[in-house]
């Protein structure tokens, strides 16, 4: 259902064997990245994802490791005869960093569309995915993102009976379509029911543990945040660097009931993280400490029932 | 005496395996990378060359295979604590290029100094290294670097006694220093034999064959030029994308006189470079189908006497 998969684990700079942050999400036909580090478009061949069909890029900000990427994968786009237009998301400057983008690309033979995220929090959403851009709080302006892929409210056969609609309307109504016939209007509120969980995961890096960040985070499938320090004084770097350690972030997690958290976003003085695995289990204990390629494919929820 | 490593020999698209072009060369103390494509700042970690050391950046045009791994690059100079300048060297654009890199590093803590070539051929002398670029035949303006190394014309003893000079300036005066003593003013000229040959290299890419090339190839230690396709119909497209097969390359070595060729910026479409092998050394013995990481370290021809 919704496809996510960790492109890159780095921070800062990349390391030989780790690239820097990027993850793809994808959900039946919207593709989407957030962040694009240098060398995205080498781990997206890598993970054997096509560059061609990618509809979106969120930016969290406009570090450079979160973005020297771009005029790569938009040229490795056009290489691949891609002519469908690309939409880029980000905070203010975001024209600035595309003018950037284009001194060096050049010619990319399709429409590059951008928006910029304008308040502490905005919505965009695209066929069946809502990503919410959330301020967080790192050493210039920098956004979190919450994507919900939104579930139809369950379908009530003993509803849709007591209201009398003809059964092959059932469909159509659960589907959220209204019917006209005979002379009859047939809502689709005739024979829906309960509201259902949806999928929601969010994705934030860079940031000090914050109140939009443990906001959005309540009650997550999936949470992917920093973990750039594992390391004892690792608190102190955070702290002056306005970034997250791995300990905090499990902390958060814990904190917020999410599902599973996946670590990211790793300083380049942590080589081998798994160090801090035992230790970061006991805080909370569905800590990923991501690699490059971590991939899942969230579903919804079982309810025991057939959703449609 | 020439420290010479491939970064990268991918052309267009890096591969999973195979960085995009870029080349450093190094000799006493100066250090120098020609081209930076998307990924180079990885090469150079892998081939355990530091960053924080490049003197100087020449780019051969500004394709962006060429250019986009210049922010990310920049950065980790800064995160290595580097504060001497660098000196960027390119066609004319290189300032609006500049701009776009900046746009997307943003902050560099180190002065960043460029030179924009002018006309068909300009050396620039750094340290014991001469750069001189000459005008290629590419789809925008190109460039290509002959490299030098000038080596102390010969010592000759003989001249030296005839001419009676005390032997304590000899070393001085062989260095190309003028000495004055009691009265006496010693030159160069009066201990210096014949002319000798230095270490002369060329990298070149992108361009079709060409007269200048051709020219700045001759009599190479080491000419390494691009070796975009291999296959069956290369030249169709190298002619068509102003390009060089393989085949052209080493017809083209072969008629230079250089001592060793290698082979670089090959197209995506082309895996298995080794394949063609055969093919090319028999057209011109010393071929190279060079791997990321080829290096060498050239130096002064063996004459029998000491150089000093």
């Amino acid at each position: 259902m919704l496809d996510v998969c960790l492109l890159g684990t780095g921070g800062t700079v990349p390391l030989p064997e780790r690239w820097l942050t990027s993850c793809y999400v994808r959900c039946e036909g919207t593709a989407a990245l957030i962040d694009c580090g240098e060398g995205t478009q080498i781990a997206l061949h890598k993970e054997r994802i096509s560059c061609k069909h990618i509809d979106l890029i969120f930016l969290t900000h406009f570090h450079a490791d979160h973005t020297a990427g771009l005029p790569g994968l938009l040229l490795s786009m056009a290489k691949a005869d891609r002519t469908d237009p690309i939409m880029i998301i980000g905070p203010k400057g975001i024209e600035d960093l595309l003018k950037g983008v284009m001194l060096i690309a050049r010619y990319v033979p399709f429409e590059i569309y951008y928006r910029q995220i304008e308040g502490k929090e905005e919505t965009f959403e695209f066929g069946s995915l809502s990503f919410t851009a959330f301020h967080v709080k790192h050493s210039v302006p920098c956004y979190g993102y919450e994507i919900n892929v939104k579930r139809t409210r369950r379908f009530d056969p003993k509803k849709a009976e007591k209201n009398g609609i003809p059964k092959k309307f059932w469909g159509l109504l659960q589907k959220g379509q209204t019917v006209e016939h005979d002379g009859q209007t047939y809502e689709p509120e005739m024979v829906l029911g309960d509201e259902r969980k949806g999928i929601k995961m969010v994705y934030s890096t860079d940031t000090r543990p914050c109140d939009s960040l443990r906001e959005h985070a309540k009650d997550t499938d999936l949470l992917i945040t920093e973990g750039m320090y594992g390391v004892a004084d690792g608190l102190e770097k955070a702290v002056a660097n306005k970034h997250m350690t791995m300990q905090e972030a499990a902390a958060l997690a814990r904190e917020a009931n999410t599902k599973c958290l996946w670590l990211t976003h790793y300083s380049p003085i942590e080589h081998n993280v798994e160090e801090y695995a035992e230790e970061l289990r006991a805080i909370f204990e569905n800590t990923v400490l991501s690699k490059d390629g971590e991939r899942a494919d969230l579903a919804f929820a079982h309810e025991g029932v057939r959703d449609d």
